[in-house]
């Protein structure tokens, strides 16, 4: 029902090897680079940081994170 | 079991590329241009503004948001 | 597993272009004229105003209202 | 893998037409005459009254409830 | 993926006019004659009693219970 | 997607017989004789006792527990 | 929609036998070796620690968890 160009799944897709945020639905936030992601917005990151309230909380070489729990996804994040 | 004309997510599809505002189930509001969008109702917005009680709380130059999170979307964004 | 006449979705599609008022689960309440729905009932509403304990809170010139959002339906909307 | 005597669903169909009680997973109890009903539950009552704590707390000429919502059906409603 | 003496489902399906309980997710329990059951765990009751909190609270002569809200079922009730 | 032998529901199948114990959402711990499970994590526990917070609160001669309240099953239950 | 090498579950499988740490969505962290995993991210864990606000709360020799309850998965356990 959407072209290639149109589907939200492969902007994320074109984000791979990128520094990209994830905001789960608990206020948490996890930035890494993505290296895995598929239908379900299952996502694998490498070199994460978890942030809670603007504080980093801890620090995963690589963390898988289930979709259903993800709000939205940054793709853009700017340079610190 | 609908026509094309009388299917919801047709009229999502009508917006590409306009201003749309999507209200999650926390209460928090996205406004920005619709650039993808599937039939979950996952969506990316880019030049996005974050709202939260009135309030901008933040910026996303490209945010995807993961359907199950929608209440409703406005498509007929007023001027400022 | 049910004929055309008796299955619950007809009787939505019977009121295209007429009033109807869609109660979420959170209590809010819209009002508007039914333009567009599908399976999920996922709903769009035209012309549309946002009920909250009695008081208008908002109006809508079209708001997508995601189906799962939704506690009922109601199609006879009398006249005010 | 149950035959159509056993099946719950065709039970809720046999009282087309009859008086049946709704109650929703937020303590609300929908009574009316039963027009339509298909397999996930979503249901269209005529002449409906809604219930809160034992208090009549409103009443609609035609109400579609989603399926989801609902805790239980009372098929037997007795004579006031 | 299972033999037919190894499903649960087919546990229920054996107590067919027995005496049952069913444990709601909010903590209320009906207790009556199984007349029908669904592989959604959609159940129907005759001569019901509802019991909270030890107390028999309602009195159905049939119900449907909506399976999503099920914790449990007793197979096993012992005679009062 | 997966082998036989690396499937988690194979390893519950393998304790048919056995006693293990179900923890569910809300903190109540089932232990009891496994004797019946299917894909959807449905199982049925014969001479079971429910634990809550420690303590023994209810003895079942059989219970069926629906799938989607379950946290986890230990296999592994040590004598007491 | 994605290739071998890009899938998030596969990544998970690639940790059979090595020690992984699973968090719930109450806040709950398993830590075990992997034993099997499934589509649906259940997971069975051998000789795994239950963790609680970076307490050791309980010890299993084998846990199935529901995949359901997955907040995120560790795949680089830092030594001890």
């Amino acid at each position: 029902m959407s072209t290639f160009n149109s589907h939200p799944i492969n902007r994320l897709r074109k984000a791979y090897g990128n520094m990209i945020g994830i905001r789960l639905k608990d206020g948490r936030e996890f930035r890494g680079l993505l290296e895995a992601q598929d239908q379900h917005m299952n996502m694998v990151l490498t070199n994460a940081v978890e942030y809670y309230k603007g504080d980093k909380v801890a620090a995963f070489g690589k963390i898988f994170i289930r979709g259903n729990n993800i709000l939205w996804v940054r793709i853009d994040i700017p340079a610190e």
